[in-house]
């Protein structure tokens, strides 16, 4: 029987992740991160250490995306990873949002501190200061200044693959760090019509590879000034509801128009020999959209990853008596080498450990199909898997040649029923209200979440969002390119 | 007639690049970079920008290796870029070598200093500096202390790509700056066998790759103790020589011993249950690989790409006039998809300019080969090549079928050329001397370049190789392991 908690906590189901969202999103989302082995906390302040695991789903994300971005003209290259503290202070409204917390180098060597340890050297000091990257408009800006001449050397398409640091004092992995990584594309184009196509198209690109590889919804839409990048004349963004009905802002480009031209000298000589200010925009998504993989996707037994992107696709699980070994092993190695034959990445948990800690394993680490193997499935020239995003009831037993021409099929379901239910948690936590008065009302109740949809006209002044910041801590996500500009999703976000 | 000056002028064959490499040879290298677009110097002291043309060859070269270190059984991850000054200090040796020259980190905000611009705020100062990483051994081991416990976590096998600094005062692009971008192995064993094991595989991978794919011979071998990394107990090289005649440390690999375990304190359990420190070991190539493929191939008409990882393989230059433009055109953009379907990287030069000038053009870049089609080809159903290696003299006019049956085979051809001409610079310029006298006498007379082998014996004490780098600038650069470390190579070295 027990006491009254023993036995709600009786009731509940079993889970892999303690806390479950229920009871603690923030909780659980940590142990999600540490139960899959994606990442830790470092011993640097603020910044997390990506894990093997972490950093193959990163770099398969990379791969895919690179490619895009090369069929789209873009070239890649690599600027310094410090910026002159002057570079900074040249676009006003760009200084202002980002100067604040950097890490900022003012020494060039350390010194013996006569007490066993190192210091800086006085002697050592900088003339002028350093800063780690927070971002590179102002360094790349420097180099189109002096690589566009004419109008025939636009567009110039540049992208970098890099991490950045913004100094940060509350952080969260991947969500929230002081370092993370991230593409920055930076481009320059002869006029408005130009930066604005280059725009519009990166965030199309954006939220097909989230939609087709992610299984993540997006919203396309704009941001409202406030929200808007420091410097930008636009801002175009990708925002994904969380499980806990908070916004992520998953990507964003911008229109610089020509601010950063103007404040980094970017001229080009137009046709007619006139000199002309360039147009620049600049896009990025980052390392946090793993945070979006994990609270879009993830369950209360751990991780589930899309299997577009997944490190491991198919996990092989032999289950082994002792004197049963060699047959199930090889028949468990041989359906693999078929499987990576079909470009599938698959892996044989040959580990020394129990069979059911090899399950919860990969059921933590989110791979999408488990297969297990036993002496009788061998002999029976058979199989069974299990689809980790419906768990025991996908539970099938087939032959082996009818699985593997049919294994792409079942990933590719894993995918679409992965976005099909994130797709309709984001549709059905959108509320259209039709005054501030029903916003707010809707607000004050914390069990309400997800996106107020409002009419653009009625927020856009008069302090009304100031108010809803400081009441309920929700801010404008974006005027959705889907309502035309005329509404505007306001939501708690990340 | 003209001033002897000019007559001297008149006669030296007209060559790409100026100065040569015979009257000025660092002043060839740093004008080879800009003629090639592959990068330049960047406004932060010491660090450049590697420009599309650049970083596409860095792209290829990362791409393969990384093939081969998964292969190997690699991990890759990412560890924080930012290292407590306090964990430098835990390796007495590495202290010595690695902290005096690094970008400290002292403040973690910048403020408006009044005067227009910004200052770091007094408020914002760290309690404990960090320094931009210089090399990852002392926090990587900090995770490995924590990620392994018992000998079945063993080996553990880590990588990371990433950028490093080391402030330098007298920088060159490539071969010295303050930032480069590399890779980093980090792998921890059971025993001394496991690692030596590990720093002699990754040799024979590094030899391989520069032979294979960047066209260049390394002479494999171990560091003489006073060149070795700093914290390690044995340093294995790779060293090549440049036309020069100076070597050029192309890849190591170290064998740290139980050193790093003890200072990052990195124990496991053995199968008796006996806790024991792991033996580690770290190897990296840099970006000042790409240094190395100028200086060993390049020419005086400029950059020479070995052909397996150059960013263009094979240029196709449209011999236009106007009325032609169309047949031709179509010929060169149908040639192209052709060369594509075969896996070769291919660029059809369309831009609007001089034919001669888009020739120069490619011979400056180091395409390793050069086609040119014209009305008159396309009507014949053929075309011209020319060899980057060989030039004019490798002119061949054949037909399409023929080329595309043969291209592959040409561009092996100029690898094999390169890497032959390469071997033989190298084999003709190591001079054995038999007495430290004889070693003095030959680098008494600077037109003697190359390396001197000597019995190691003869040199390893008694200053000898104190008054050799004193009165001639040349050190050991290894001892061989095809002399089974009984000679020692002396050279000039980058």
């Amino acid at each position: 029987m027990g006491t009254p908690a023993q036995q709600q906590q009786q009731k509940k189901p079993q889970t892999a992740i303690t806390p479950t969202r229920a009871d603690d999103f923030p909780g659980w989302y940590q142990e999600v991160i540490k139960a899959a082995d994606l990442a830790e906390n470092s011993p640097v302040r603020g910044c997390m250490t990506i894990k093997p695991y972490g950093y193959a789903l990163w770099e398969n994300m990379v791969q895919i995306f690179d490619g895009w971005l090369k069929d789209y003209g873009i070239q890649n290259c690599a600027f310094p990873l410090l910026i002159p503290v002057s570079f900074l202070a040249k676009e006003a409204e760009h200084v202002e949002g980002f100067a604040k917390e950097c890490a900022v180098v003012t020494h060039h060597r350390l010194e013996a501190d006569g007490k066993g340890g190192l210091r800086p050297a006085p002697s050592a000091e900088l003339e002028e200061p350093y800063v780690v990257r927070p971002t590179s408009e102002t360094i790349i800006g420097d180099s189109m200044s002096r690589w566009i001449q004419s109008y025939r050397d636009l567009p110039m398409k540049l992208n970098q693959w890099c991490s950045v640091m913004r100094w940060e004092m509350r952080t969260r992995m991947f969500l929230r760090t002081s370092e993370f990584f991230w593409h920055e594309g930076h481009c320059a184009f002869k006029d408005h019509e130009g930066a604005e196509k280059d725009c519009i198209t990166i965030q199309d690109m954006y939220e097909k590879f989230f939609r087709e590889y992610l299984a993540i919804p997006g919203i396309k839409g704009i941001k409202t000034p406030d929200e808007r990048f420091p410097g930008a004349d636009q801002t175009y963004s990708i925002e994904s509801l969380m499980q806990d009905g908070k916004a992520l802002q998953a990507a964003t480009s911008h229109d610089l128009g020509q601010n950063f031209a103007k404040s980094c000298n970017i001229k080009y000589q137009d046709e007619t020999g006139q000199e002309q200010f360039a147009h620049t925009t600049s896009w990025a998504f980052s390392s946090r959209v793993i945070g979006a993989i994990i609270m879009t996707h993830g369950d209360d037994d751990g991780m589930i990853m899309p299997p577009m992107v997944a490190p491991t696709q198919v996990v092989i699980i032999p289950v082994i008596k002792a004197d049963e070994d060699p047959a199930v092993m090889n028949a468990a190695n041989d359906l693999a080498a078929k499987l990576k034959a079909q470009g599938l990445r698959v892996k044989v948990d040959d580990r020394n450990m129990r069979t059911p800690d090899k399950m919860w394993d990969s059921i933590k680490k989110g791979i999408p199909l488990r297969i297990e193997i036993g002496a009788r499935e061998v002999a029976e020239g058979k199989l069974t898997h299990v689809r980790r995003d419906i768990g025991k009831e996908s539970k099938t037993t087939e032959t082996t040649e009818e699985f593997l021409g049919n294994v792409k099929n079942v990933l590719k379901a894993v995918h679409d029923n992965l976005y099909q239910r994130a797709l309709d948690f984001q549709n059905g936590n959108i509320k259209d209200v039709s005054s501030v008065d029903e916003m707010r009302a809707y607000f004050a109740d914390e069990k309400n979440i997800g996106f107020v949809r409002i009419d653009y006209s009625a927020v856009k002044d008069g302090g009304v969002m100031d108010a809803m910041k400081k009441d309920f801590a929700v801010t404008t996500r974006c005027l959705p390119h889907a309502d035309k500009g005329q509404k505007v999703l306001v939501g708690r976000s990340y």
